[in-house]
Order: C-alpha cells, then structure tokens, then sequence
C-alpha cells in the first residue's frame, strides 16, 4: 500500500517506517527536513518537505494511509488538534485514505474508570508537559465526533520508550499492562501493532491501544 | 473597529453588517458572490470575494473582530466544525481578532436542563436538517476546548427569523423565552446584541444567547 507517515524523524515515525518498509509498502516520509531523513531512514527515502500546515489535498490524497506521528513541543501541544482538524477537513467525505493518529496513553481508563489524564494532572511537575496528554484527549474527543472520515486512534501505554518489537497486545479504551504488571510498549511494537491494523483494519473510527506482552 | 462579517449576504449576516455600518464600524462582507452583496449592501460595501476555507492569515489578521455568520447546506453542515477550526488555527496565541461564532439554539438547556437538541432530534421528520444542529453542538463543544483564541459563541432562540431590532435579553446556557412564552430572536435583535457585545465585551471565551423581549 502507499503510505505516508507524518513525523518520520521521531521515535515512533522511525519505527514505523521501518515496519512499513520490511512489509514491502511504498513508504513516503512527511518531514520538515529531508536531511534528517535521509541521515535516519537512508538514501533511498522518498520525501515531502513541508510543515505539515502547508499540505495540500492533491499532496495527500495518492495515499491509502496516512500515519500521523507528528510531535512537538509542550508550547504548541494544541498543534495536535489542529493537524487532526486540518486531516479531517481535507479528507471529509471520503474512506481513503484512512488516517491514523497517535493520541498518546492520557485518554485511557484505568482500572477504576478514571481516566489517565485526571492521574497524571496529580503527579508532581507536571506544568512543563501537561500539554501535550491535555491536547491529545482533546483530539480524541475532536476524533471521535467525526462521522465521515475514515479515522483510528492509537493510543501507546503509560511509558512508550524506543525499542525493539514484540509481540504487540490490543486494548480498546483502558490502560493495558504486561503480565509482569508494567504499562510499556516499545516503538517497534507499536508500529507492529499499526502495520497490523492498515494490512488488516478492524478498529473503524474509533481508538485502541498496544502494550507489550 | 475594522469588523469582517463571513457570510454577509445571509439572514443573520446582512442584519449584521447593516447593523454594524450604522454605528460607524469599518465593516467588510467576506462572501463567495460579490455581485449578491453589491445588490443586497450596497454600491459601497467593502467584500472579499473567496471561499471561506482558502482565506488566509494575512487577509484576516487586520480586523478587530471577524464575525462568522456562515450557512451551508445540511448535506455539509460539518463545514461549520472544520471552519471554527481553521479559525482558530489562524488565530492561535492571539487575542485579536476577537472571533464571533452563531451556533444555533440546540446547544442550550431547557427549563429541566435537558439539552434542546435531544428535544429536537425526537420531532418528526428531521432528518432532512438535524446535521445543522448537530454540528453546531461540536462546533460549540470543540470552541469550549480552546483557552488560547479569544472566541465567543451566540445562540439564538429556539426560532431565529428576519425582522426589526427589539431590545434583546441576553443568557446564558438556557434557551431563553419572551414574557408571551415564545422563544424568538429576530435577526435584527440578534445583531443588536452581537454589537453591543463588539463594542462592550462581557462574554470572553464562552457562550451567550439571545431573545426578543
């Protein structure tokens, strides 16, 4: 399939390029700075150099699947919604191509219901990041009012760290842990898990989530 | 004040622009046919001809206030999400433009709190214009998420039809009703309340509605 992945210099986009390539799709990178690409996913990398704000329909609309992996930083958090709402409009009307948002782990329930946010808000120091799980829940819920477009959310578990792929769990709306009690996935299993779900769709407009085994 | 009116040559729009000429603001009517505005405001009337989602920054940011008066079709009524969204996409870390949204009456409360579009999704025959109300509650629930644009919403009454400016009674979250009982705004009232609010700001970053007396 051709897929885009926007954000493919940072952790997660790296991992699922790399996934994407080792299945055989053609893989375009959105990136700001092709430099970074080439030196992180190699010469042979096809590349759309541009702030993601100056993509165009006739840019995008040649994919099957756009993954957006963007990141930024804690100051301009609330560039998630807006990038979900720019998709969205884009794309309005249409089943391809079927966007992917990584939404981050705040937005999960956790054994008693509550949500993950509303603990992170009581962990000390939380000022200098809270913005970014806060604009993520947003998206989500932005997400989740949209009827005509072909969305999923991928929510990682409490920690997502940089690592090798295992055998990724599923979830839908609570924070997964492992059999050794611990809420981690791995960037290469995330993108096992979204490799997983663009060759073989089962979660349509809504939102699951991957821990490691 | 430099105000611009999107959708001047509609009911709630050519109210406002009249209304807002007459109090001595440099108004501009952003609309899709010049010639439609020419011959309902005026041989004078200032227009940016364009379609609402390729405006730009740089044609929006020299206003004091940008009013969205914007009508669609039902089949489209999501335009009305996704242009909130583009404006406060603009508009990010600003406090000027001061940006006005009309959002219809369903997002009110009624006397037993129950929200007025549940009311009207169980009248007969509304399929062919419950997406209009229904996108009009994200719109307001999605405005409600931004802290860093300053944004106001405007409800109208439960029916909003032309007429004459009578004095307006304002509120909250509560669909509002004259002494009659009747729940009318008229569109010259309503534009009488949306000035009045322009020159005299006591709704910053929430939502008002408006009744005939």
């Amino acid at each position: 399939m051709k897929i885009a992945i926007i954000g493919a210099t940072g952790m997660a986009g790296t991992a699922l390029f790399k996934e994407s390539v080792l299945r055989g799709h053609e893989v375009t990178a959105i990136v700001r700075h092709k430099d970074k690409a080439v030196s992180l996913l190699g010469d042979g990398v096809k590349v759309i150099e541009k702030d993601v704000f100056d993509l165009t329909r006739s840019e995008l609309e040649g994919f099957d699947v756009i993954i957006n992996a963007f990141a930024t930083a804690p100051a301009k958090a609330y560039l998630h919604l807006d990038l979900a709402a720019k998709l969205v409009n884009i794309f309005r009307e249409t089943e391809r191509p079927r966007l992917f948002f990584i939404l981050g782990a705040a937005s999960l329930l956790d054994e008693n219901n509550k949500l993950f946010l509303d603990t992170l808000k009581t962990s000390p120091d939380v000022a200098p990041w809270i913005s970014i799980p806060v604009e993520a829940y947003k998206t989500l819920n932005f997400l989740r009012s949209i009827e005509n477009v072909n969305w999923v959310g991928v929510s990682p578990s409490a920690e997502f760290v940089p690592g090798e792929a295992t055998v990724p769990v599923l979830g839908k709306d609570h924070l997964l842990t492992s059999s050794e009690g611990k809420s981690v996935v791995t960037s290469g299993t995330m993108a096992v898990a979204i490799l997983d779900e663009v060759e073989n769709p089962q979660f349509i407009r809504t939102r699951f989530t991957v821990c490691n085994q």
